[in-house]
């Protein structure tokens, strides 16, 4: 069982080659890995401002500045996993339906071989159909998620699949444990008050931005891992889960949102669960300034692939 | 019979009020109309650098710019027709489909009053529901075109509406007179050298945009009015039609196309054609730096209303 | 009575329509508001690095994003009183004074219907004209304000009307009560020690932003309630309250200010006064970067209006 | 007679030192100069979209990139004449009355002391005091400007002096020869047909932007020289005579504008006139993008002093 | 013979995929090439404005928008040649001496195997290895440059290999034929009188860009044939021979240079000469505006494929 | 003996004037200085996102914004120490060995005077000639430093003198009292965890980011006063030390780190402390995103000075 390498900074600077995620290799042999990063470049079921298609590109170039081993939680991901930058799975930017099939289908070829997705979207609304093929393998699972909306919408002008209710298909689907659903960092303007109230009836532990940001992060851990226990757990970080300042390049920004050292807490809180997946979504590119958003992102992907 | 004014720049300095096209003033009540400008956030239809949605109300932003009187042409439009800023068509982010219905019907209000349609995008796919929509009250018309594209393509991932391909759908509909279409400022790569065949088989007039550059505008407006004669005629203006260096916001852009000066040139040049209908697209204000290119469109619809 | 409505986002997308303050309807007839929220497009009273006449229109613009429940408050301020874009008061771009006369006699016709003024500028000086008319018709009001400046310079280059004097102006004209005058976020380099001595001797309640950061924002509120009491009081956001981090499109961005949090919890703690008027200033958008500054004062417009 | 000397970039490479323009030595006793580079940074006299006051600073930084010999001219300034930069006059920035009394006495003092002053503004009104000043001592003098826009203007919002109305005044002054004025440039969009005829009444030669891009270089040249002949003459650049694709940090571009060649090769043209000042106003870094009109501008601003 | 294709845009949209140039296959094994795109991102040897190292990953990433047939010269390169994306050369990033070893050892290896390399820079210096390893096979060879600047300086801050002279280097290592060297584009300021000299002295074709631009593209093409004729040529495209306004994105950029279309029609009228390499360099991403420069790259980088 | 003055900013608006450092006067005769406020240009020691190089000129450009009074600390420093802007250090781009050398012996100059450098750069490696310079005149110091990394790499790419390693050398050099060196805000990605033994061996006191921001502030003060002692002591203030969402416009950014609050609050604790100099790096203004990161700089290297 070999480790793929990322390329070795000493040797070869990080101006150096093409833009894999973390200069991994690019390897889409399944039976080679354990982790695959993968894009999905995709926000048709996006509403309003556009852009996060572009999020896989501009993650994979900013995450050269990476480097390997994680000094908070002491570990070097990449000699712990077979892990590698499996490319993008194809979507069809004109349709929604079809494209939430590829991303069910393509998924579906990790779960046959044991690995575990990490996927770079795109907007929110591609969490479902990965959710349905794990699913498929695991039965239904615990969710993590740091977002500022509760995405649980049931329609958008008429529609099911849109960025704004993952979580509603999701259960609808059997995919989800309800009552371990954990949101983290809702916030800010809604549509209604109708918008919470799914997630309560369901059985949500929901901390708010503000509760979460006033309680201990050691306290957040130990209800995480007391909620989830030795369940199977997804997580997924939405970036406007962190505020406006931190992470403009995202088409529904909100304010009074988790610091970058807010994610990395939550993220690094993960440690222990029994992680089949995780994803980081809504980083949009050409809305962002400087590339803050993307290098924010390639920072946090990283923090990820280290939990599990 | 009242023409609408634009708010005094003598008056109220050019910072001051809501932005709407021009300043003129927001009226939904087509009697009072000769011509309304109308904006189609709409680019669902658009496959790859989205962001074209946010055109309207950018080059509304930008179009505070634009003064009212034409020195190169003499008038000034806001006095020889009841033009107003009638506002957004209709539109459903995840459909294609609905939404081309949508900008139909909203169209066909306008045929019905005898109001002559100016409309900013979005995406080129949606001159295609227009043309649909002014067929059904003057039949086929005449199409002057400035675009680096030849927008002929049957499909695109399987879907038959899309930005790339309008004017075989209006063709199909009967929206077009084939040996009327006039295309300028095409060049730069194609998917393939099947790209120009159907264009070249329906009759169009194409000018590359080398040999446009290289011609003697007088002669191309000759040719245009001879082509076009009594005919109605419909013009579109894909601001990817002008060089990458003028016109960055976009999401196609290709280099070797038209100057500002080109473009002035063109649109003057169809003084005295029967315009029934017109548009401004493409435009991508996230792709955009500094506002140029939202600028530029804003300067060109004030040209375009000047010559219907 | 009637509750004007912005725009229904379930059935208009957020792309649609002409830029009004959060999608709200243009009314100009004051007998049909509560509250009227209206842009003051004029910064000749700035001295250095001017653009905030720009703020009322990019504002506007980026005000499209926010929903219209607030989830902390637990209110749609839209049911609770009628609100609506009035637009913007007339300025005279090359005259501070005459502006200023504008501007007061602006809002004295808010004064005159009861309408409640939710300004957005401009630079600061524009909140000098604004209290001299609501002290007409209120007498002289408390007034809490965030900003890293003092804003009591006597004069600039022996000017009396400027943005950095508009608390003194006031004071001798007896349109605010000195004690119950409240500065939060006062930080950084001062021209002189003299700076801070004006509001000493007036007894205004200062928190410097460090001391405001370290200080529990119950107590703060508690103390703003005990200052403020029943009295009327109008409530001013400079922008560079907060951190250069968070608000760089300003022209005195100052470090060690505010994050949005905080300026959501001195905002929410004014539950409870008795406002009648407020405003937010010093939004400079050709400074800015990615649009993040007018974003985050369109959602803090937002909170302005849930707390009145 | 000394020559003062730019950094030598075979020494010290070009992002050491203080940015002064093209590196000069900063120099204020005039009783060592033939020619003052100097800045004027102020832009209240401009009525919309502002931030030209920062024009002196930004062109001073972008011109460390302007290397010394011209070889299309064939000439190294620095060699010919005593040239460094002077400063920047002193404004008022609330204050247009105050600030124009400022400058003419300040260029009253190179007057006195036989200086030939090349301002960078700041906006397009600081050409009249400059003129008021230089008429004291050579009496009315030719003028060749390039610019988008006649600037004659009377008044705006009631205002004598503001950037819209420079010559007018001048001419009222007895600054300027109306007859031996000469305009390039002018086009697009005007406030009425009234603004091109003051001009016209006043014997200006006029090239609007199409009719010189339609002319031979030579034959411009000629003209020009024919109607200036001996007499004292005054240049004047305003950046929106270029067009917008190429000069987009500027209050109110145009489209349809000189290219960058254009205006050298107006510049160039120049040789062999009797220079007695010029200036290079209207740039506005605060909207430009990526700096390329303030580069421009230092490019530009570099070859008039090749002419002098 | 195999050709590696690009992803194939009717199948795989343009977001899709890890940005190899022009998505093709990354491929390292020499023997299956004709034609090797290649990065060398490197940029020590470039003075004052840095930024060209990232050069490659950009014009990758923007390359996805190139489409395969080019309809100007009616050829869809990847069915003639076996292209792909070699991936970049090892460079030190503290060594111009050791970088420049190892991109002469790196293009051994590709004209051992009969490889052209297509070369992405970087900045300028790197072409002189480049010609170092291919006179090695080749002998002396003719050389097309657009360039703005003579690129023959002898030293620069006593240093002999810097991006200031390539071709003087080149030719004392006899890699260049001396009168065989055609530059186009020089203009704009130089360092003094002798930079044109040395070049004058050996003979080579000089049309600065005002020459060029006033000439015809036929003339010009003629005497290019004419002067290399069946001698192999080295292309270099040095990205400031470009004017400003289009290309920003770049260290040293001087106004009055080439369009967009200029460009491509001298690198049209290539076709027919023996090409052995060819290059792009000076392209630097932190400098650009909106990747205008990248974009515009990466369509020039497709043009020279197209003429090998 | 006379304090040098800033320029008043109540005679001269801050868009008035050469841009030095606080529009302090530029001067170079050492006698008549206590502190001199130098630019160290160079970024060549750096390996991957340079742009540093022109970090002195942009925070000049941006300190006209920095008040004169510190209302924290209570002091206006140019009436405590005489200081101004010393120019910069001359350097060569093409050579770390001799700028490091030029470095040296510029900072020499100063300690023969008793002047305390503080120095602008530029890349974390020029931090180690000024040790040099130091010590040879006050022995061995202790260091306070802010900063994301380590920076005790022995090589990169072989190479002894880089940006990473400056600490090393320095304590090779004897330059640094390993035991007094202290590094705040270490956190994030590293090579490998060899990164931190160097440091841990030397006796480095290390706060990382996480530690430190949980930490009171009195307490970290009072650390490291007790460590600090009396030595004489240096002060390193690398921008990556603090958060990306702050400071985005550095080469190697990390999240997770320290606010512009905690950057004020860890300089305002070296009051008392011996301070033989003082440094800020690696701000790269090409980088950046609306100036912020040297707007910051130049608000930090002002309370830098308070403190000497």
């Amino acid at each position: 069982m070999k480790y793929p390498e990322p390329l070795d900074v000493t040797v070869y600077p990080r101006q150096y080659g093409i833009a894999t995620f973390m200069r991994l290799p690019h390897i889409t042999h399944l039976k080679e890995l354990d982790v695959a990063i993968l894009g999905i470049p995709f926000d048709t079921s996006l509403g309003y401002r556009v852009g996060t298609r572009m999020g896989p590109r501009e993650i994979r170039a900013c995450s050269a500045s990476v480097r390997l081993y994680n000094s908070a939680l002491k570990v070097n991901p990449f000699k712990k996993h077979r892990i590698a930058d499996y490319g993008d799975l194809l979507v069809d930017p004109y349709s929604i339906e079809k494209t939430y099939e590829l991303i069910e289908s393509g998924i579906d070829k990790l779960m046959e071989n044991n690995v575990i997705p990490v996927s770079v979207g795109g907007d929110h609304g591609i969490t479902y159909p990965i959710l349905k093929s794990i699913a498929k393998k695991h039965g239904p699972v615990a969710l993590v998620v740091i977002d500022a909306h509760p995405d649980t919408h049931d329609t958008q002008f008429g529609h099911k699949l849109t960025h704004a209710g993952p979580w509603r298909r999701a259960i609808e689907q059997k995919a989800l444990i309800p009552h371990k659903v954990i949101e983290i960092g809702i916030r800010g303007t809604l549509f209604s008050e109708e918008d919470l109230a799914y997630g309560e009836k369901q059985g949500f532990r929901v901390w708010t931005a503000e509760e979460f940001m006033s309680e201990n992060i050691e306290k957040v851990k130990a209800e995480i891992h007391q909620i989830v226990g030795d369940t199977k757990c997804y997580f997924s970080l939405d970036i406007d889960g962190l505020d406006l300042s931190t992470a403009p390049g995202t088409g529904a920004p909100e304010i009074g949102g988790l610091s970058n050292l807010h994610a990395l807490q939550v993220i690094r809180s993960l440690v222990g669960l029994n992680l089949v997946g995780a994803d980081i979504v809504e980083v949009s590119p050409p809305l962002d300034t400087g590339n803050v958003t993307s290098l924010l992102a390639s920072h946090l992907l990283y923090e990820m692939i280290c939990v599990i």
